[in-house]
């Protein structure tokens, strides 16, 4: 199989790259027509082994979770995806079937969010032994010159998250980590809505009390979670839904009111932000805290550590 | 070791990170101010045991050639590089005081370069045998609105290259491949030269064969080269300057005078730009023929052909 072929394919298959497209892939560099200079940009990566279980999992599933991973980095912002550029590095046993079946659900994943495909790179490994990795890189443009930062919480915030957390990876390898659906819409629904009132958000990726140690780390707060109102999956308890990790639901603080529903997913509202202080002065190394039964428990080391896991 | 702590590393070090970047890296994406609303953007990769032999090569230039082989992309395209997200894998073994050297290299390099690290990803394999990966985005602007594309070269064009040719990987796995300077200054001197007469371009490589086969098929022409006129590194033949690849020099296709020298770097006419006939009709396969005492011989097979080597 050669990668000049491959991504042919890859680049021919696509139904319409839009018109913002002005160099399509297949020169040294694409080129886009943005609707503003502003431009936002992120990479993610899967790794057989670490982020999915090749043995197991459909590698239809692999690649649009490549895909959908790197498209909950845009709803997190509240942007308008705009394209994506995607790097594989395949096994030395990886054949020409699965390889365009990947790569077909990597374009079909990355068109139906409309940020098509416009650049990409394969390699294969020397050794045998050498596993499938993946990088997306996705692009963005904010929607009204707004988008929204882990940095904005402010004292006096109600916390929200959608949908529902915990239990996304199943003991097999299966589960909704690997047919999630990015909060694009839901997320721009938000900032429609809320206007100035939304202050902050992330997406749940790590596990709620990691992510939201984030936005208290970065808007210098504390958060205070109630374990009785967590919207866990059916199965689990708020311990799954505070550190499982990989829910790629929304986590966002605002004021005033907040919808029960954006499009077809509910929101809950689960805590609050409060100044460092209150919890500060006995517990200074925590951010994030869970009452549980009337006890206090720090919760933004639960979760999912990136290199140490 | 972990992501967070690293990348904050990488982040604090960064010496200026300019004013076009609105959010700096370390929220879910980072958000640039372009100076126009036209975007270039490729990926390109390294991977241990293919691009690079971590056993026998300093770290550092490791990962100042994740940066420089996609810098790279950007002067093909005469295009001004605005920033990079790079991604890697890190074998097991791979401890901090190394990680932290790389990273520092790939920093430097893209600061050098004025287009800093705005985003990036770290994994650790989970098995002992993954190799290094790495995989970097580049994001460029056109200057003045225009960019050379493959797609442009005429019936009658001459063809040149910067530099020498050939050896750039030495049989120990150093040489130039490792310490090249992408051609970026000297493609936009190009291009301010020349203005509309310059045509066509592409970075070597795959080696200079086939890559200005990929010249020759995206403009539908075909390329004659003489050899004893290829600018071949000292040590090396007309082969060795047709298939090594790796070389990181530029290939144009213009008409009219054409400087000697692109700053600092030499320029050299290799061969001329003809109708598909001319060759097409008894050897229809062919784009890129070279001619070696009086004889005609194919070379747009010659080089590095991506997923089979």
């Amino acid at each position: 199989m050669r990668e000049f072929e491959l991504l042919g394919h890859v680049y021919e298959a696509s139904q319409s790259l839009g018109e913002s497209i002005i160099i399509p892939p297949g020169d040294d560099m694409a080129m886009l027509e943005l609707d503003t200079p502003r431009l936002l940009a992120a990479v993610d990566q899967l790794v057989d082994g670490v982020h999915v279980q090749l043995a197991t999992t459909p590698i239809e599933a692999v690649g649009r979770k490549a895909v959908t991973r790197c498209l909950s980095d845009v709803a997190a912002m509240a942007a308008l995806p705009v394209a994506t550029l995607v790097a594989v590095v395949l096994p030395v046993d990886f054949d020409e079937p699965t390889t365009k079946t990947l790569f077909d659900a990597m374009r079909e994943t990355a068109e139906q969010y409309s940020c098509p495909l416009i650049g990409g790179d394969i390699a294969f490994h020397k050794k045998k032994t050498g596993p499938f990795t993946c990088s997306v890189t996705a692009l963005a443009t904010p929607r009204a010159g707004r988008v929204l930062q882990r940095s904005g919480a402010h004292v006096g915030d109600s916390v929200y998250v959608t949908g529902t957390l915990g239990g996304s990876v199943k003991p097999d390898g299966s589960g909704r980590h690997l047919a999630f659906e990015p909060r694009i819409d839901e997320a721009l629904e938000l900032l429609d809505r809320l206007g100035e009132r939304v202050h902050s958000m992330i997406d749940l990726s790590d596990g709620l009390g990691r992510d939201a140690g984030h936005i208290a780390e970065q808007s210098d707060v504390c958060i205070e979670i109630w374990a009785e109102d967590i919207p866990v999956t059916p199965g689990c308890d708020w311990r799954s839904g505070l550190g499982d990790g990989e829910d790629y639901e929304l986590c966002f603080t605002a004021v005033g009111n907040v919808p029960d529903m954006l499009g077809q997913v509910p929101v809950t509202r689960i805590g609050q932000v409060v100044e460092v202080a209150r919890h500060g002065d006995d517990r200074p190394e925590g951010r994030v805290w869970v009452r549980v039964d009337g006890d206090w428990q720090r919760v933004d080391t639960f979760g999912w550590e990136h290199g140490t896991k």
